[in-house]
């Protein structure tokens, strides 16, 4: 070939350019797997984490492909967050709290029993630094943390005998989720124990356990507690909201282009807003169901509520003792606290949650 | 050149596709105008405009810049619906209420007096085909509209008189923005006064009006009310939240390729949970900014609330019989309340806004 002819090739690819109004753009697409923590039954609860997988291939016009593997599928739900630190895969989808068993901090990050409602976390994390808070500790674990998931306040304790105060769950074998319910529900005079969600539904109904929650109304719907109890003890003090997320090796992460990185931010972001409109609406049509089905609803007193949050403080202290993570984190939620209860008690009847009768008295 | 360079000219692109893994894509890049109903002044409220021009951008890669332009700059608020309407922009941003002189159906979009908590419009948007019912509004403009900023309930009415009760309002010259607010005001025997936010703060000052209302706190802030009043009435019954939009000429719209659709989609959502949390902030802030001054806050009795909540039950029945649009989209808000309200006491005390005492009674 001549020069001219490698001009000529030059001139044809400029002109391509110039007037086929194309560009050359690196055509690197992401194939990415991502193991969540709940199983495929769960459809309420996994819709989030396909919703979010759909939101960014959508927005990234498939740039970046999310595979979902429900739990089981890949790995246990116990494996997530080991999976998504090594590498092994790019993400995963957790419930904070899960992990209170390698850092206690954990446990203030997917639930903060009888004081943060759905409200509270949402302000709290975009506006009081709670996801940046949420950085610094999954950073120890080499991955990146959005929430993507926010449910309003659990259903409460199902059960076969009517619990109408805190003296009625003396003696009652209890199952709890999270690190502090069960601690709670020990002081209670309760006795918490563990049982997996595939062994709840013959616990209760042979009697092994008195009392039980899973999650929200409309996953209690699913879950078919009404075939098995009777009674439904409200308010859900133990997950007055509950809060799941998605993570993200952080190698993994570095290796994308800002453009992409925006697009899982804005997707966990708008995800966020999905889910916990999604769940009240759910949850009312499941409380609907639940009444049409003869289950009696019973509440506790703001009395025992107090009592329960004292308890629950004094809780607090003592792993914020034990753990600067843990003190750092609930001081920021303290701090918060403080900060909007003068405006969430100025705009009552139309505020949201609760402003907590007593804070942890930390240093 | 002869055949075989032609041929020679096709290996060498192809090969280059594949081992450089580059590909051709369309560059066809989108450089927008979006005009905001808001002044540049109003920092605060505006903010979610540039905040969601940003998302957009970052998320497309540059594929789609929008230009923010403030009140004034290209037009005046006013004319906002028209110039996207018409085309001669392709975005705008606006607060739907503004539009009740075309439509009064515009006036239940952006709030609804004495009735939809924040809360209540994200879940009726996103889950009760809130945002479905805009679409058939906007639609007949030639628009597709997207929420994109939330506000908690407004403070309520400044003045230099305190407000105790309903009775106190009588006689009093009274600035409350919207359609319904204003009749309601007349209604408590108070007088209605239409003021420009231009001319606000001296028409306080000098006393020609009694009381008025502008926005949340921070926004109040910003307009300096704590230096003209001495008083703060709440609940900002007028408005119990407020949404805003952005909205998107259905011919640029349909230019767009399908990912950028989606990016607009999910920047409008994740900006609307930004703003809702932003502004719950920034007001808990500003709440406290006002007690500092010394401003005293009364608050309006639940009986007083009622009282309110019947006469815009009356007004409400009144343009529903008068605009099928209207009926249509109140009837879905009164049907999104009677599903929520069972659910919504269940949550107590960690839900969310109020049931209404009563609701207007329409076919």
């Amino acid at each position: 070939m001549r020069v001219k002819n490698y001009f000529f090739l030059f001139v044809v690819i400029i002109l391509s350019i110039i007037v086929l109004n194309v560009k050359i753009t690196s055509a690197k697409s992401y194939n990415w797997k991502l193991v969540s923590v709940w199983p495929a039954g769960l459809k309420n609860i996994i819709a989030a984490d396909y919703k979010f997988a759909e939101t960014v291939e959508s927005m990234s016009n498939g740039e970046l492909k999310i595979k979902v593997f429900a739990a089981g599928e890949l790995c246990k739900p116990t494996e997530v967050l080991n999976m998504v630190s090594s590498g092994t895969v790019e993400m995963g989808v957790d419930w904070p709290n899960y992990w209170s068993g390698k850092d206690t901090a954990f446990d203030l990050l997917g639930s903060n029993s009888v004081t943060f409602s759905a409200e509270d976390y949402l302000i709290w994390d975009y506006q009081h630094g709670g996801i940046d808070l949420a950085q610094t500790l999954y950073g120890e674990y080499g991955c990146i943390w959005f929430p993507h998931y926010m449910s309003h306040m659990e259903s409460g304790i199902r059960s076969n005998k009517p619990i109408n105060s805190i003296n009625d769950l003396k003696g009652m074998k209890i199952r709890l989720g999270g690190l502090l319910p069960g601690e709670i529900l020990k002081e209670l005079g309760a006795t918490p124990m563990t049982i997996s969600v595939a062994e709840l539904y013959e616990a209760l109904r042979r009697g092994v356990l008195d009392g039980a929650e899973f999650s929200t109304p409309s996953n209690d719907q699913d879950f078919h507690f009404d075939e098995i109890t009777k009674y439904w003890c409200t308010p859900g003090w133990h997950q007055t909201s509950s809060q799941h997320g998605v993570l993200v090796n952080k190698k993994s992460w570095d290796s994308l282009p800002e453009h992409l990185k925006n697009i899982i931010k804005n997707a966990a972001m708008a995800t966020h807003m999905w889910s916990y409109t999604k769940l009240a609406y759910d949850d009312a049509k499941a409380t609907e169901f639940f009444k049409s089905k003869g289950i009696n609803v019973t509440k506790l007193s703001d009395e025992d509520l107090t009592k329960i949050e004292n308890i629950k403080n004094k809780l607090q202290v003592k792993h914020s003792e034990a753990n600067p993570m843990y003190k750092k984190i609930l001081r920021s939620q303290i701090d918060y606290l403080n900060g909007i209860a003068d405006y969430r008690e100025a705009i009552v009847p139309f505020s949201f949650g609760r402003n907590p009768k007593n804070l942890p008295q930390i240093q």
